[in-house]
């Protein structure tokens, strides 16, 4: 596999630092819209890092919640299935778009790939997808992290030109562990101390320590930077940019809360050799193939 | 020692349930106030269990805070020092009362006694006291308990006539792990599953998981009932009731989050043999000799 200059370096024994973003937030044109979004929207973007659009996705939250009995089972001892660090709750369903048609419907419908094709400025392929649940007075935090040094790291991916989009698929409020984001975050890049080891995701998925910054750079950062709650209703979509620093709580309240995310990547961020030295993570975990889920729209040129 | 009938029988090998509270809430005249606190005070206790009461001892503040070094040095290798269960940040000091004149002359202010004294209409006396600090980042979440359980359980605490009083030493908000509780939930006492072992304190104080309501109790309670967050500024007191569900999520701001709390037991509430049958507690953690702090006023009476 090819493997450009690295200009994200993270782990392999370095000091914690931060380093600048070498990449443009929004990659088609702010100022004349080439897709559904506005410009208002697309400077929210740049400068917060995500957008919230509540009852866009409602006539999926259906058929995806009804097909997860039969997903959980058919995929029953399987890597695809994650488990809470500190109980044998399910955590995670990977790759569900694989195995699920209401869930490959929900993330290949026109509605979602105009918006991510005009924030990425190219046609786009899946490069992951999961069901997150977290059980009522069960699910646990996760700590701040980029997904983007993962991705980086661990799969190789060369530059900041992908987003993760997901689909509430029940009420996420302030007490049931929704996501937190702290909006304008994805402007720099945190290098992380640490030492990426093989088969790293074995452990990394319930519970990750590799690629989660330090406290005092934390406290850096949300210095002068705010912490934000995403909630909303079932059938909201939210999208996050792939460096935007999120976090979790535990889910504290008797309600679970489920979402369904799919990681976009633009088919002209072609993932390389992992920058950790290291073998790739399984393809459920990051697709290497590079198909277009369709050929780039003219207007997102 | 004595011990009376168990009215609120827990943990030693009984199955979770619900049982009633045998206690008033408020041990005073509730229509014409003897103390401070209005009638719509005491009825506002009385339904949701805790009362907020912001700026009311600013002036205690900064003698604590500046009080807390020494007192960290001073008791270092001691049992009153409690550690994070996943580092060694410092999560408790035990007993300041007894160690830091500004700690005691906070919990023996006469606007805190009389307070007090009007809640649980008689002399009182400091049955524990200590100081929380969820440090930036890696403060952790405990789960939702009664307080009434453990000190019934352990420490052989007969009756609901005690409360929580604290002082917030910094800004206590939504996201540096704030005490969240569940109004009005101090009616009903759950009786929790489990066997009390020995000396159960050593580890209790770093993650207590005895005497913590399981999971479909905590959904069932929940299902009318809402989590508040109770946030305020340096100088807030609040006062919660001895059997109030609590619970507090992860630390995941820059912010520490410290707090004084004193535990105020009725004199008339005199300690028993534990409910448990083992030996009690330290003295650190739950004072057997009844001391009044001050003869009961004769309003309170």
């Amino acid at each position: 596999m090819l493997q450009s200059k690295d200009l994200y370096p993270s782990r392999q024994g370095r000091e914690e630092t931060q380093l600048p973003r070498w990449d443009p937030v929004v990659y088609s044109n702010t100022d004349a819209p080439t897709g559904p979004l506005s410009s208002q929207q697309l400077r929210d973007y740049e400068r917060d890092g995500f957008l919230i659009l509540p009852d866009f996705l409602n006539h999926h939250v259906e058929p995806i919640l009804r097909d997860m009995p039969r997903l959980k089972q058919s995929l029953r001892g399987r890597e695809e299935l994650v488990l809470e660090p500190d109980s044998d709750e399910l955590r995670t369903i990977f790759n569900p778009v694989g195995f699920s048609e209401a869930v490959a419907s929900c993330f290949r419908d026109d509605k979602v790939l105009d918006i991510v094709e005009q924030l990425l400025g190219s046609a786009v392929y899946h490069m992951q997808s999961r069901i997150n649940i977290k059980p009522p007075l069960k699910g646990r935090a996760f700590n701040w992290h980029s997904d983007f040094e993962t991705w980086h790291v661990e799969d190789g991916m060369p530059r900041m030109r992908a987003l993760t989009a997901w689909i509430m698929l029940t009420d996420n409020h302030q007490h049931n562990g929704p996501l937190y984001v702290i909006p304008g975050s994805h402007k720099d890049y945190i290098s992380c101390s640490g030492l990426t080891e093989a088969d790293n995701y074995k452990t990394s998925l319930r519970q990750q320590t590799l690629g989660v910054p330090g406290t005092e750079i934390m406290k850096f950062v949300l210095q002068d930077r705010d912490i934000r709650p995403i909630t909303g209703r079932p059938g909201t979509l939210v999208i996050h940019e792939c460096n935007l620093l999120h976090a979790s709580p535990d889910n504290l309240s008797g309600d679970a809360r489920s979402i369904a995310m799919c990681v976009y990547n633009s088919v002209e961020n072609v993932p390389q050799a992992p920058f950790s030295g290291l073998e790739p993570r399984p393809e459920f975990l990051s697709a290497r193939e590079v198909r277009p889920l369709r050929p780039a729209s003219p207007k997102a040129a």
